[in-house]
């Protein structure tokens, strides 16, 4: 590709044609090597938007909430993108919930761009594709990127990372080891919603959750609110929009936006660069290298960090 | 340290002695320099032990689980590990619920070594720290090592490639969106647990499971079992046992047990090279460069993909 052709992928993609954006958000799933130079095109052309990460367990109705979300986005005349992160699956190596219609109240809506991604099975690297996918939406023009991740692994950890505010979705008669739940999540939540209000249990689940953000109270002085919401109905999203917005006013009082800025960035360049050394040496390894060293450790005549050692050593620059 | 002292500590570790099989997995986890080596002399002395990993949402009851299984392998006289992985807090960078004071029907058996671990922040690499902790375990004789994680993210699924056999933990009442959730994580589980089995919900989760095993078989063959269990009073376990020990009976006969075991260690060798490389730059960069790069890209004079670029030309071996 010349980079005449380049200039002119970045150009369509600035002018927020789906098609050339679709392409672009595939090279970089795929890692074509077309990817990097363009992305930096695009980087030039981005403006930084508000991404706000949304999680928590399945079941929860964050797909719907998303929506409803983007929906009051748009009602504000931003660009919306929407990235959902599916976990890949062990057997396909493709997206376990694959590019799902949902979402279909937004389909015939031209300011807003909605894209499932998984990892790249074996090559790995969720982190810095997410981020560059993130670049591809803020070329476009998007002012606001919603990410969706299910759980609180540490992908999600990574994703949170990426995000300008994390939502943290709960839902009443999640089971009785909330304790537990929370503190394994509760530091990454900005702001917490609790969903499906209307059923039995959304008083108590609001209940701990003050209790607990009295007793324990974060470092940097937030106070993540908690917001009722019916997704199915949309009640509370708007509330929601605004207790997000309040977070991002917060951060940019305070300087917890600045810092979080910093933490990002530093957080992408060395994911980025986890994935460009491991796939520099990947490339040379390929025709069955990795394989024949596979059998040397099963067999017992190597172990698996000597086996790595003598890799590394084949690698390039070496 | 010296090859004998190495020698010494690696026979500790294989006698059982607690001290020496603690140092050895902090060693493990914190990137220490002798870990490498050490390992290399205990995978010499490791025996491959049977590992399941238990996964689920948060509040099934996995941890009660993990313990009665454990209480279970102990009566058939088999050493066990049991390994917690918990998510790192984005702020301290530890382990989110830390050294929890649980399992303590547990404590006072001598042939049950139990560990939380977490990834290593910035550094990251849960999947090869999880290996080596497994190794240190196998060496130190125990025949079933647990691997405990939370949620259904990308590090379980990469904890799953370490697994012999996963199993799920389900329990009623966790909302109505279990289609979506059936879907995400279904393909890693080779048996499924329905935990509070005496609450209300249980044989509709049972049902459910039951249509959708029928309607999606596994390419593999293999039907996984729906168990009925009560981790609090420990019904059901001897059951959810015999379910893991078909499992592997299955593998055996079918060569599934060889494929995964091929898999698995590939997994193995790819992740820690992909650490090797990372960190072998990381230490080079140290002294504030990657905080430069952080400040030219965050002002817009750099981009991630170029200031990655120049991290990696300014590597070792270069």
């Amino acid at each position: 590709m010349t980079s005449g052709e380049l200039q002119d992928w970045a150009d369509r993609v600035a002018a927020r044609d789906r098609r050339a954006m679709g392409r672009a958000i595939s090279a970089v799933e795929n890692g074509e090597v077309e990817a990097a130079a363009l992305l930096k095109l695009l980087f030039e052309r981005a403006l930084e938007a508000d991404v706000v990460g949304v999680t928590g367990s399945p079941g929860v109705g964050k797909s719907t909430l998303v929506e409803k979300l983007a929906a009051e986005y748009r009602r504000q005349r931003q660009g919306v993108g929407i990235v959902a992160v599916d976990p890949t699956s062990p057997f396909s190596g493709g997206a376990m919930l694959g590019d799902r219609i949902r979402m279909q109240s937004l389909a015939a809506d031209d300011g807003v761009y909605i894209r499932s991604m998984a990892t790249r099975g074996e090559l790995g690297g969720l982190a810095p594709t997410a981020h560059d996918v993130v670049t591809v939406l803020e070329a476009a023009g998007c002012r606001t990127v919603l990410i969706e991740t299910v759980g609180v692994g540490q992908d999600e950890v990574q994703v949170a990372h990426l995000a300008s505010a994390t939502v943290l979705v709960l839902a009443p008669g999640m089971g009785d080891d909330i304790q537990t739940f929370k503190a394994g999540v509760m530091e990454i939540a900005d702001v917490f919603a609790v969903n499906k209000a209307d059923r039995l249990g959304a008083g108590k689940v609001q209940q701990e959750l003050d209790a607990m953000l009295t007793i324990s109270p974060r470092p940097d002085g937030w106070r993540p609110p908690v917001v009722q919401t019916i997704a199915t109905t949309g009640e509370g999203v708007s509330a929601l929009c605004e207790a997000i917005a309040e977070f991002h006013a917060f951060g940019e009082r305070t300087g917890l936006k600045r810092q979080r800025r910093r933490q990002k960035c530093r957080g992408r360049l060395l994911s980025l660069l986890r994935q460009r050394l491991f796939e520099q040496v990947y490339r040379e390894l390929r025709d069955g290298a990795v394989d024949r060293w596979v059998d040397e450790v099963l067999d017992r005549r190597s172990d698996p960090h000597s086996a790595v050692e003598a890799m590394v050593r084949a690698g390039p620059g070496q």
